[in-house]
C-alpha cells in the first residue's frame, strides 16, 4: 500500500505540471485572441457599414436583402471553406405612414400628440383611423377581470419594467407579455385597439417597437407602443377624466417574401462532423439601425471566423457562422436552419448566439437538453479559470431564440452575455444606432466568443 | 478526544446559523440599498443640473463657484448634522481664445488645421503664435536621446495608449507621462513648444486636454494636445517631408483664486471619531461638462448620504461626504483637507473616492499603509460573498488622488471601480457630457458605494 502511495506521489508533480503546462498554453492563446481583437478586428467597421450604409433591416425589406449581400461578400473575403445563403420565406410587414396617436378630448390638456410606433406584425387602423375611450390596465390578467366592459375600447397596457431587477433582461421577460399577447387578449372582449407602454426602465420620449403575436381565432386589432413619458402622462390624465384617443396607422402585413440566412464555415480538420456554431440575427427593426440588436451579434460572429484566420488557428471541429434572418418577427431563418440541420442529422456540439447587444462582456449563459446538460456544463465550468481574468462567468440560463431549436441535437447552447444595463435604452428604437456601440466593448465581445470557441474546439464536450 | 469532537460538532450548526443569520440580515439590507437606489435616487438629476445648468467647472472659474454653491444647497436639503465649505487657494488657469494648430508647409497636403486643446496649466504662445519644425518622439526617453538637436523645434509626443490593456487605466498610466512631463523635458534641450497625442485608444477627431507640470528650473514652453486622427496624419506626413507647424494659444495662468471643497456629514452614534469618507472632485475641465469626470463621482458620494437618510439608517461611525476642489490641475482641495484633518488628529477608518466615471460598477480597489493593509484588507475580503451578487470585486490597487494623502492615518483607502472600457472615450473632452452617462449605471454606482459604507460602518476595520 505504502509502495503504491509512494509511486502515486511521485506522479502527482508530473501530472500537475502537464496540467499546468496545458493551462499556460491556453492562457497564452487566449491572451493572443484578445490582443488581436483589440488591435486588428474588423467588427467595428462592418457594423459601421451595416448601420450607416444599410440601416434598419426588417425581414423582407430591401435593406435586409442588402445586409444579406453585404455580409455574404464580407465572409467571402475571409478564405473560408464554404459560404452560402440558406433560403427561407419571411413575413413582409411594413410600417406605412408615420403613426398618429392623439389624445382628443382632455379637459385639462386639450389635444396632445403621443410618440408612438406600431408594433411589428400589427394590422393598421384603416386610413381614417379609429377613436375610442381608453382603459388602463397593468397587464394581461387585468384584461380578463375587466372582461366585456372593454367592448369598443382601446386597452392601454401600462405595466412598467421593474427597475430593481439587476439584470434588465429579467425585467423585460416579466413585462413583455403585454406587448406580445396584449392585442389578442383585449380583442377577446371586443376591444378595438391597444396601446402598450414601451419596454424600458427609462422615462423618455422614445417609443420602442417589437413584435406581437395574434391568436388566429380572434379578430386582429391594431396595437401601438407609446413612449414611457407619454404612458405616464396618459395614466395621470386617466385618473381625473375619461380620455379618448385617436389612433392611425397604415402598417400592413404584405404576405410572405423570400429571404436568406447567411452562412460561412471553416471545416474541422479532425472531427468535422462536430459543429460549433456562432451566430446572431441579421434582420432588425425598421426604425433605427439595429446596431446593438443585432448588428453587434452578427459582427461578433463574423469576427470569430476572422480571428481564427488572422491567428492562423486550425480548428479540429467545424466552426460555422450563421447570420439568421427574421428573428424579430417570425424566426423563420432559425426554423429553416433547424429543419435543414436536423434533416441532415447534424450534431451541433455547441452553439453560441450573441443577441444581447455589443456591451462589455460579462460571460455566457448555458442551456441544453436535460439528458446531457449537467455533465457538459461541468466540463465547461472547468475552463472558468481561463476566462475569469477577462471578466467572464458562465451561468445556467437561456441561450438565444435562433439556436434554441438545436437543443434536440444534445450539444450545449450558449447565449453571449454582455453587461445589460444600457440594452433597453436602445432596444427596438430609433436610437439603436452606430454611435451607441463602443468599439472596445464590441471587440471584447468578439474576443470572448472566440475564446470560448477555442476551448470548445480544443477540448470538445 | 472523541467526546470533545462530538461537543464541537454539536456547536458548529449553532455557530453557522448565527453567522448565516447575520449574513442574511446584511444581504437583505444591501438588497434594500439597491432597490432604493434604482427607484428613488437623486444622483441623476443632480448630475443633470451640474452638467446642463452649470457645465465645465475648472477651479477658479465662475462655474466652479456655482458648483460649490449648488452642491452645498443640495447637501443642506438632506438633514445632515453638518454641511460646510472648506477653503483652499487654487490655481486659476484660463484657456483664452480658441487654440490654433496648423501644418503650414506640407508639400503633399498644403495647409491643414489640427484639432487641438491647450494642456491645463500651460503657458500660451504669445498673441502672434510660434512656428517651428516638428520632431516626432514616442515618449520622454526619446527626447533625451535626441538632446540638443531639438533646439528651436516643436516636439510631438506620439506615444499611443496600449489598446491591449484590458483595464484602460493601465494604458493611461503608461502613456500619461508624456503629457504631464513632456513640456519641461523638451524645454531642457531648447524646444519651443510641444504637441501631445490625445490620451485615448480611439481614433477620432476629439482632442483630450489634461494637466501638465512644469519643472521650475526650466523655461516654460506651451503644450497642446491634438486628436488621435490628427496625430496619425502628422506622423504620416513626417515620414515623407519636414513639417512646420504654427501654434497659437492665449491660455494663461492668472495666479491664485480662493475656492472651496464642499463637505457634509452625518455624525456617528457610537464611534463618531471613526470617519468613513465618500468623495469625488467637484472641479472638472472647462471643455465639456465634466459628466463622468467627475460629476458622476460627486453625485455618487452625495447619493450615499441621501440613501442613508432615505433608508432611515443610523450609522455608528461618522459618514462624511467630501467634494474636493481642484483635483484636475493642482489637488489643492485634497491637500487642504489632509492638512486640516491631520492637524485635528482625525482618524479616517476608510475613505472611498469615485473618480473613474459613472459606468457599471465592477468593484473597488483598496490601498493603505503597509503597517495595517494586509490585516484590514483580509477583513474586507470576508464581505465579498455579500458584494459578488452585485458584480462587485475588491482588489489591491490605487484609491484616488484626493484621498491618497490620508494614508498616514492608517485606515483603508478605496477607489470605486466601474467598467473602464468607455472612460477614455470621454475623459477631458468636449464630449464628456450628461448624455454619456447612463442613469441605471450611475445609480448602481451609488448603491455599490453605499453597500461598502454599510459594511464598513457595521463591522469596522
Amino acid at each position: 500500500m505504502i509502495k503504491y502511495l509512494a509511486i502515486l506521489l511521485c506522479f502527482i508533480p508530473l501530472c500537475l505540471s502537464a496540467q499546468q503546462q496545458k493551462e499556460e498554453v491556453d492562457a497564452f492563446f487566449i491572451r493572443k485572441i484578445y490582443d488581436k481583437a483589440l488591435t486588428d478586428a474588423r467588427c467595428y467597421s462592418w457594423l459601421d457599414y451595416l448601420t450607416h450604409r444599410i440601416g434598419g433591416r426588417l425581414a423582407g425589406s430591401p435593406q435586409a436583402a442588402a445586409a444579406v449581400e453585404y455580409t455574404r461578400q464580407m465572409l467571402d473575403t475571409m478564405g473560408l471553406d464554404t459560404v452560402w445563403l440558406q433560403p427561407c420565406m419571411v413575413p413582409h410587414w411594413v410600417r406605412g405612414e408615420k403613426e398618429q396617436v392623439r389624445i382628443v378630448n382632455s379637459l385639462k390638456m386639450g389635444t396632445i400628440e403621443l410618440k408612438a410606433l406600431a408594433l411589428g406584425n400589427s394590422v393598421g387602423t384603416g386610413p381614417r383611423g379609429i377613436t375610442a375611450e381608453v382603459v388602463e390596465v397593468k397587464g394581461l390578467d387585468d384584461v380578463d377581470s375587466l372582461g366585456e366592459s372593454l367592448r369598443g375600447k382601446i386597452v392601454f397596457y401600462n405595466g412598467p419594467m421593474d427597475p430593481t431587477e439587476l439584470n434588465t433582461f429579467n425585467a423585460y421577460g416579466k413585462a413583455a407579455g403585454q406587448r406580445v399577447w396584449g392585442a389578442s387578449r383585449a380583442s377577446r372582449y371586443g376591444a378595438v385597439g391597444v396601446l402598450v407602454r414601451s419596454l424600458t426602465t427609462r422615462l423618455d420620449d422614445i417609443p420602442h417597437t417589437g413584435s406581437l403575436a395574434y391568436d388566429d381565432e380572434l379578430p386582429r386589432i391594431p396595437a401601438l407602443a407609446i413612449s414611457t413619458n407619454d404612458a405616464e402622462l396618459l395614466s395621470r390624465l386617466l385618473q381625473d377624466e375619461p380620455i379618448r384617443v385617436f389612433l392611425r396607422s397604415t402598417c400592413e402585413m404584405m404576405g410572405e417574401a423570400p429571404s436568406y440566412s447567411v452562412i460561412g464555415e471553416i471545416r474541422g480538420s479532425e472531427q468535422p462532423e462536430e459543429i460549433i456554431l456562432v451566430g446572431g440575427h441579421l434582420d432588425s427593426w425598421d426604425v433605427g439601425a439595429g446596431a446593438h440588436d443585432d448588428g453587434a451579434g452578427c459582427v461578433h460572429a463574423m469576427e470569430v471566423l476572422h480571428l481564427i484566420k488572422q491567428l492562423g488557428y486550425r480548428p479540429k471541429r467545424t466552426i460555422r457562422c450563421v447570420l439568421f434572418m427574421n428573428e424579430e418577427n417570425g424566426l423563420r431563418g432559425g426554423r429553416a436552419y433547424w429543419k435543414w440541420s436536423n434533416d441532415r442529422k447534424e450534431y451541433h456540439m455547441a452553439a453560441i448566439e450573441s443577441d444581447r447587444g455589443g456591451f462589455t462582456p460579462r460571460g455566457f449563459t448555458a442551456d441544453g437538453h436535460d439528458d446531457v446538460f449537467n455533465k457538459k456544463f461541468k466540463k465547461v465550468a472547468e475552463w472558468l479559470p481561463l476566462l475569469e481574468p477577462y471578466g467572464l462567468a458562465i451561468r445556467k440560463g437561456g441561450s438565444g431564440a435562433d439556436i434554441s431549436g438545436l437543443k434536440e441535437q444534445k450539444g450545449l447552447l450558449f447565449g453571449f452575455e454582455p453587461d445589460s444595463q444600457r440594452y433597453f435604452d436602445y432596444h427596438h428604437t430609433a436610437i439603436d444606432t452606430f454611435d451607441a456601440v463602443d468599439k472596445r466593448e464590441l471587440e471584447l465581445g468578439a474576443a470572448s466568443m472566440m475564446s470560448l470557441v477555442y476551448l470548445l474546439d480544443k477540448y470538445g464536450l
